[in-house]
């Protein structure tokens, strides 16, 4: 399919709204005949440079308090019940690297969703290594393999290459869509407007 | 009409989403049938409670960028075009007061429309006398009266409750909209969301 549009998809594993988007972006962009690029990366660094320790949705608990219920009310609409983790925000680092090692190999969509289910579905922390072998099978792909791939320098400089990319397009949150042209629509409420620009340009 | 809902339609006269908000809501509420509460207030009091001395548009300059696009994306496919005012945020005390002496005499709305028309189609500051000025007629209220009531001690502790309230109620941003049971739906995106519940509950 020559010229078939690509929609750039940056997410981040700690992220609920992140969570939404993941799960029904494939279906949507199908529709839309737009190839999706997945693209996982880090929000802590992004934060860091504008002062935040933590997720804004801590720093702010009113902020925090509606973004858990207005997650509710948008994973109700798609047939999903989200759980607040005990640890909130998770520590993404590992599952972002796991993720970055199964480009090639094409397992990275699979193992994406698995862990966000984990993580936003049954409250599991995507910092543990069971956590994080379960999605890796439940995505066909090789934990023997995946784990020592995640830790070379090749994948650790990949997550570091992708993250100062995000930051050199304006990126700061998560999740955000990027079309060829370079527009940025964030937020998993902007996903069918992402999605038609990438189709029919602005 | 017994048992119309009511959606309270909570507004910042600084703030861009607002003003999409509010050129669009009437239509669309009348559709719904939902009888609409304007509650014009200010974000500054809330803002600095959570450390933030300006908007967090100026203070997060990605995001700042990101916003002025969004809502010129909005504003285009509601065919409005937005400008950008050569002041951000505006101070908008006078406006909030001058809606809140408006309330009982009907002309409340219309001055918010005119008013948020000369700031983000024109680019005019509403802090100018001349801008509210021409604001009120636009809406049919008399400027010789309503600049007055604005002072009042009455109409200044209106706008000091409302603030108060919206506090109470877990308000961090504007547009927010508040259903009869309570339900918080933030930002002019979730302006459709609002009215639905308020129709037919969650």
């Amino acid at each position: 399919m020559p010229n078939r549009p690509v929609l750039d998809f940056w997410y981040e594993f700690a992220s609920p709204y992140s969570f939404l988007s993941a799960l029904r972006i494939e279906a949507l962009a199908e529709s839309a005949d737009v190839t999706l690029r997945w693209r996982p990366f880090l929000l802590g660094p992004i934060f860091a440079a504008q002062g935040w320790t933590t997720s804004p949705f801590n720093l702010y608990p009113n902020k925090g308090r509606y973004m858990w219920r207005d997650t509710a009310r948008r994973a109700g609409r798609n047939g999903l019940s989200i759980v607040k983790p005990e640890t909130f925000p998770q520590n993404s680092l590992i599952a972002a690297r796991l993720a970055l090692a199964g480009r090639e190999a094409g397992w990275m969509p699979a193992f994406s969703k698995a862990l966000f289910r984990a993580e936003f579905c049954e409250g599991r922390n995507i910092a543990e290594e069971a956590v994080l072998n379960a999605a890796l099978k439940g995505a066909g792909a090789d934990p023997g393999q995946a784990f020592p791939a995640s830790r070379s320098e090749e994948v650790k400089g990949r997550l570091r290459a992708e993250i100062e990319y995000a930051k050199s397009l304006g990126i700061f949150g998560a999740p955000t869509f990027v079309t060829q042209d370079g527009e940025l629509f964030w937020g998993d409420d902007r996903l069918e407007e992402a999605l038609d620009w990438a189709r029919d340009g602005r």
